[in-house]
């Protein structure tokens, strides 16, 4: 057995690994292309939901930080962090868990769209960032519609105002580094058209804030634009991959499975890695090569050639070589310990309650808790 | 606003929601026809890992149940459940974690498919069911192959032959009563024919152990059966209903959300419950008839019509009317509490740490833990 493979043998599969030397990789990637382009980065924590993964991200300092959920609000704040985005739209019922929130000292802002919600967060005096819409993905005004300067004005009478944010979700579904940097521009642009229209109505608009992780890493100007936003960059995923944002060896991010049984007659090979230790995503689907439910790779690491997913019941994974795959099946005997790269980060990492980390050094594994919910 | 609406006002959104008398409807429902059928009804706690749930299964007492992972076998062993089978195929490296448990009194039966896993378990001596081959699903061995016996005979040799199980899941992808009485007939067939093979090699076989949610609710005749498994039946989802299995009425599971906004000019409602609420399944996607990510009610439960979840990011969705439908897109305020009914329950309970559920008689909500991971 190698050596890593004897590393995992008190592990229970399926388990969720992540490498700490390539976390920390990624991490230092986008920090110095943020460093450069003269904005401040205000990483994502959808993905991680980890206390030890946010305190990588800024020299264990809290830095300024975002998150999807009230959820991970109140974890990361519990941990000492005080400068936090809450970048979903807010529902008026929220709002008293935010104003919480605030009570104990979190600089927690609210993202918005409508007046209605404008109406709602400025009575409750919760500062709030106007959603721009920049290229049709989701919700957010677009920078020249009246509606916006109606949402600022509601905002700024209550001192509420903080500024404009974007994000391209449409970069997710092209290649290629010019590509993505033309979403870049979309963000940068609509964002800075934005805050002109705000300012130009004599409202003020400090902050103006644009990112996903194929912007953030391929944009060539960042003009206007004060604050950087990206999740996945930490882990990065197949998906991620697939699209050029990243390489193979980049995916910090692996479940690790074992060999349950063959099917010899069909070339497929048992694994107990189903859909609920990978999730239901199928986003290479989608993309020039599709990976099934996950590529496998040893449990050192190394990819076995052309060998994915390729069907998901619950708690059974099916590998098979890809269709048109040239190779043979390896052999793989029962209780054989493999390592699946994920479709998408976010939801794999989802479906577990912690991560089991593999030092940089070699050392012993150790156990990071994540959490989920609402 | 409905009476529901204000029930929901403390809770924060996305929630799960479990209405307790339509999951008691469909308790009762599977129970009669295993009564009916003359076999045991071991129900599969993979959709609700909730103890709670368990213990309304069989009148309060602890029944025999079948899980999908050790931890299920251990949450439910700790609540006084005795008697469980652990129905994925044993990876070797589980068996200590088996060996505890039986050590502590529980009666937890594993399942395999070969030679490998039967030395280890006969090892073991922990007693195991072989997993037969009813309709090219996942795993299993042919009710003719000479494996069988080899199994057999391996396992018998240190007492750890307990019988022979199957499950349809082929099942799942056709419509209609007809069509899953013809699976079951499938799985009562193949499970019958190994036992046969079985007993006519010397062998005991004790146990003829069958099912899946579209054939326990299908099967006409179980002769030679002992035992059926099941887990969706308890909730329901748009899946089942979507073949037939259940009625949309039937659906015990809704997720409650909240609309954040609207992009008017796309006809689109943007709503709290994204892909994390909901999961990533797309079950419906190759049914006759497409929920998006959720067909969306009101907060009474009420179904409004051709109103689906049409989109889904992290943690929002876009809620827009089924192409083709007729009516027009319903004035669903910011605030507006909905309810969407999930395409795979199984999924969709899997992204919760806890249920929400209404009683029966109308009185107060209650939180029921629910259990994940491994």
């Amino acid at each position: 057995m190698p050596a890593e493979a004897t590393r995992f043998d008190r592990l229970s599969t399926p388990a969720l690994l992540l490498d700490d030397a390539k976390m920390m990789r990624n991490i230092e990637r986008l920090a110095a292309r943020a460093q450069k382009l003269g904005v401040t980065l205000r990483p994502h924590l959808k993905t991680a939901k980890s206390v030890e993964v946010a305190r990588r991200l800024n020299k264990g300092m809290a830095g300024a930080i975002t998150v999807s959920t009230l959820a991970e609000a109140e974890a990361f704040h519990a941990a000492g962090f005080l400068d936090i985005l809450y970048a979903v739209g807010i529902a008026p019922q929220k709002l008293a868990r935010v104003q919480a929130l605030r009570a104990k000292g979190c600089d927690l802002v609210v993202i918005l769209d409508n007046v209605e919600q404008a109406q709602a967060v400025a009575q409750a005096g919760v500062p709030a960032m106007i959603e721009i819409d920049c290229d049709g993905h989701r919700g957010g005004r677009q920078p020249d519609e009246a509606a916006l300067i109606d949402i600022g004005r509601i905002l700024h009478a209550q001192g509420c105002l903080r500024g404009v944010m974007t994000h391209a979700g449409e970069s997710y579904t092209v290649r290629g580094k010019a590509a993505h940097a033309a979403f870049a521009e979309q963000e940068r642009s609509a964002t800075v058209r934005a805050a002109d229209a705000l300012r130009g109505a004599g409202l003020p608009c400090p902050i103006v804030s644009v990112g996903s992780t194929p912007t953030a890493h391929s944009a060539r100007d960042l003009s206007g634009v004060t604050e950087l936003r990206a999740g996945v960059y930490m882990f990065f995923d197949l998906v991620m991959a697939g699209i050029d944002v990243c390489r193979l060896e980049d995916i910090a991010l692996t479940v690790l499975t074992s060999v349950i049984g063959h099917q010899k007659d069909k070339g497929w090979i048992m694994i107990d890695a189903g859909w609920m230790a990978m999730s239901r995503d199928r986003g290479t689907a989608t993309q020039d090569v599709d990976h099934g439910y996950g590529l496998v790779c040893d449990a050192d690491g190394r990819i076995l050639p052309d060998l994915i997913i390729s069907g998901a019941n619950q708690e059974h994974g099916i590998l098979s070589l890809r269709p048109g795959a040239k190779g043979a099946l390896p052999d793989l005997p029962v209780g054989t310990l493999l390592r699946i790269l994920p479709n998408h980060a976010c939801a794999t990492a989802a479906q577990y309650d912690r991560y089991t980390v593999l030092s940089p050094d070699g050392g012993p594994l150790q156990t990071w808790q994540r959490f989920g919910g609402w």
